[in-house]
């Protein structure tokens, strides 16, 4: 979200009341050259409060501020907001799972077979899980106790955050790994997690200062 | 956020224009009577885009989308958020804290003392370090490995979810206890995640349509 200056919304109301109309109507209505006006009507463009089309002009959108805030949540997309993936192969051990999770500081790995296809995932709460069970955690190889295909939740770098933020509420995971398909299965480009969704939500405050 | 209809942008419109300006004279100019102006006018000033004063009339707040956009973040208050916290004592083991956080289905324990006052916080991460340690969990007691006070992040109900946020993002934490000072201590009455922000985050996008 953007903060409109005095002339952003005088041009608004110009176009409010006179649209359609051309960029040279409106910079003879405010003794501008049209020149001066470019970086305004773009700014007023790229943030959905005008549209323009060719040969016809501007014209105003009619979003009010609710509209464009639902627009701006529904234009982030997770390729925006990722964070790199931490995969482990399938045989290393629960132990070794839990090191590596402390060592690269994430809350979830993604299990990758020979050929770096996605086949699991583990999560702090599976891990906690397997070590209050009977087995010694050095000797138990993660593909026993990760949440493995095809009940993995996963999402692609184009979804939207706000569909994957409901898929992590509703599922109530943690993260969801970033995928790209291939012909012989899932290949795993990025993480995103709770984490990502609040720093999405503390951007909002901070863009709209 | 709001959605305006055609009446309540022609209100704006005329106080923008106009404004102060008296109840009575938007009716007039609209040609319709007080009465059927009323919940309009309610209406655009409780979602702060008009502003009304004793014998002076409404006038516009000047605030656009963005601003409305920030100061509905920062209208957002803990209370309205937090979900119930799970406490347990100093002297349960590493092992019944685990079994805890399973049967109670969250990632933060609360410990508190026999005063049932704040003393220590308890994470999955936490728990999960204990785990790959040498001792035997059940003879471990969750007062050796907690984080303790005062190094405890906290946060009252009155707070704005945003500053909240804003710690647990810069902390690298995943939740904080919602306390109430007395003159001994604090006391837990609430807890606060990155689920709850991940909510607030969702029901920004469905409070708009």
């Amino acid at each position: 979200m953007i903060e409109l200056n005095k002339r952003q919304e005088r041009i608004l109301q110009i176009v409010k009341d006179n649209g359609p109309i051309t960029g040279e109507h409106i910079a003879e209505q405010l003794n501008l050259t049209r020149a001066t006006l470019r970086p305004d009507l773009a700014i007023l463009t790229m943030s959905g409060f005008l549209d323009a089309r060719p040969r016809v002009g501007y014209f105003y959108t009619g979003k009010s501020g609710s509209q464009l805030l639902t627009d701006s949540l529904n234009s982030l997309i997770i390729k925006d907001y990722q964070s790199i993936p931490v995969v482990v192969t399938e045989s290393i051990s629960v132990y070794d799972a839990i090191v590596t999770m402390f060592l690269e500081d994430v809350g979830t790995l993604f299990v990758v077979d020979k050929n770096s296809l996605l086949v699991g995932v583990l999560s702090r709460k599976d891990l906690l899980r397997a070590s209050i069970g009977k087995q010694e955690l050095s000797s138990v190889p993660v593909n026993v106790i990760m949440t493995r295909m095809p009940n993995i939740t996963m999402c692609t770098k184009e979804d939207l955050l706000m569909d994957v933020a409901k898929k992590l509420i509703e599922k109530q995971i943690d993260a969801l790994p970033v995928v790209r398909e291939t012909d012989n299965g899932f290949e795993v480009t990025g993480r995103i997690t709770k984490t990502n969704i609040t720093k999405a939500f503390l951007s909002l405050a901070d863009s709209s200062y």
